[in-house]
């Protein structure tokens, strides 16, 4: 026989490890994830695949190792306008640099950069946009480079919300990449930005470590100076990161396909492709800037973030394009829910 | 009051949950990890360093996600004697690939490949070496490559020990393998080999994953094919990861420096050199190959796999070199224990 005393020990104890159990083992409800999407088709289509290639047994299942998730940074988890962050970065480093390169008066895009020209730094396209960005980005070592890029992202404000640019990120898009690594993926960063420009930073504000980055880069040649080591980084491009590069960058970088692709721009379109097309379950999302009031309106037109092409062949595919005014209760983590 | 029934179920229900606690922590003795390590300096100075970077506390300890490990492959996780094995897999398909291409007949060192003339193939160096290997390998999409590699791995023999490749992996360094990656390390392969020859199964062997593999590679064209999103795998090389291109390969795959390296040739120097002059606790090993029974015996004056300059380098420095021989009680996991 238990005794009376013995016999409440163990009845609220049995309570206590069942609740616990209850608890830990309480499915995530629809509801609690993605708290700053406003309910509708496009969280709905997120949620529908996450379930679906995370349900052991079902024909859809992804083995965790293969759930690769693959994200533009540009427009897609920070935003682009007025202009790329990098090349205010780049302005930045163009003035501070100017001293030892006479040349740049003279020679565009360096002239229109020193003169705060953005419409004719604009003029050259996303090529000369990068080629400026990267060259202004030289001459140092892979060290040095990552303090300056650390100094800069502490200090520098954004000209509109003169905030951090770190501040400028989607509130939305953090919350799915919590999400999608709550449900066992890996996730990617995919850029047409520079590479060591993200590196310094993106783990603590996405997230993503250093090892999960893509991007464009310059050459870097080892030296021994002084007895020591050093990357220097070199004047000359080895890997724009855009377009028809993104799938090839992908595949030397991961060496598996993504079975999701997160872009908001015609640069996307070949990675959201490529991701579509292999076998098995898929997704791709297109971020659709909509909102000129609380971010900024622009697709078909725009000379920064063009989004045409891959807007004619998401509606053609079924791919979810988010409307940023609609599907998001706020943009920016500064925001207050709408 | 306590009937003795239920004491007796308190005590002995007790007594589980204290063996099972003290089970579940007791600490992973020495004589436990690394198996076929013999006791000697190069295994105590693996199993030190692990203890001080682990530490948590400790002047040493690094956080986890700054335990990047890095790994040559041939010669330091598998045997590359008599040839690299890539190089057998690369004759293999000229053989198969030379009716297209008559000119090979002619061209060293494709016509020394066809002929099966190893001596004249290696006397191209290094070089020549992967630059066979490479254009051996273009021609197909990445989809194909993998099938021809996955294929070739699970049937082909090693033609002094008459089993699979993956068979002449070497044991001891399994086990450190998988001792660094359960200190909360991240091992990565960086290797002169071809990485679209290593992904396919790499981790199946290793436990590294293809995303944590960095190789020699040749390039690759986004194609749409009937539809189809395809990279296609040009005749032009890449990256040749090898010597002073390690560091620059680690720097670009990974964005963090390793705080541990290994590698078995003057090739991997630089590799070392790079991860010794981090700031704080730094582990550089050397593989000497000295077993001419069990394995091979060959170093300075080596054509394959030649450590000179290494060695010297490690007697100055004070980098932990691995005598196989006399470290390691097998060398393959097929070998029995000595």
């Amino acid at each position: 026989m238990i005794t009376k005393k013995a016999g409440r020990w163990l009845i609220s104890n049995t309570i206590i490890i069942f609740t616990l159990f209850f608890i830990l083992t309480l499915p995530v409800r629809a509801s609690d994830v993605l708290p700053s999407w406003n309910q509708g088709p496009a969280k709905q289509s997120i949620i529908d695949f996450v379930n679906r290639v995370t349900q052991a047994g079902s024909k859809d299942f992804v083995a965790p190792e293969e759930r690769i998730a693959t994200f533009d940074n540009d427009g897609t988890l920070w935003s682009e306008q007025p202009a790329y962050f990098q090349l205010f970065f780049a302005l930045d480093r163009v003035k501070a640099l100017s001293p030892r390169h006479p040349e740049w008066k003279t020679t565009q895009p360096f002239k229109a950069a020193l003169e705060g020209d953005l419409k004719t730094v604009f003029s050259g396209g996303e090529h000369a946009l990068i080629e400026l960005v990267m060259a202004s980005h030289a001459g140092n070592t892979t060290e040095e480079f990552e303090q300056i890029v650390t100094k800069w992202i502490d200090t520098a404000k954004h000209p509109r919300f003169k905030r951090p640019y770190t501040d400028c990120v989607f509130q939305p898009m953090l919350e799915l990449l919590s999400y999608l690594r709550a449900n066992g993926f890996k996730t990617w960063i995919v850029s047409g930005g520079g590479i060591e420009f993200m590196r310094p930073w993106v783990e603590n504000v996405y997230g993503i470590p250093p090892e999960q980055v893509i991007g464009s880069s310059i050459k870097t040649r080892f030296e021994i100076r002084n007895g020591k080591p050093v990357l220097a980084r070199l004047p000359e491009m080895d890997f724009i990161d855009d377009k028809a590069e993104k799938p090839v960058g992908i595949h030397k970088f991961i060496g598996r396909r993504p079975i999701a692709a997160f872009g908001n721009s015609d640069g996307d379109l070949q990675m959201l492709q490529w991701t579509a097309a292999g076998s098995g379950e898929r997704f791709c999302l297109y971020v659709h800037h909509t909102d000129a009031e609380r971010e900024w309106a622009y697709d078909r037109t725009s000379s920064i973030g063009r989004l045409d092409k891959g807007l004619d062949e998401a509606k053609a595919k079924g791919w979810t394009v988010v409307d940023m005014k609609k599907d998001w209760k706020r943009i920016f983590p500064f925001d207050k829910a709408q």
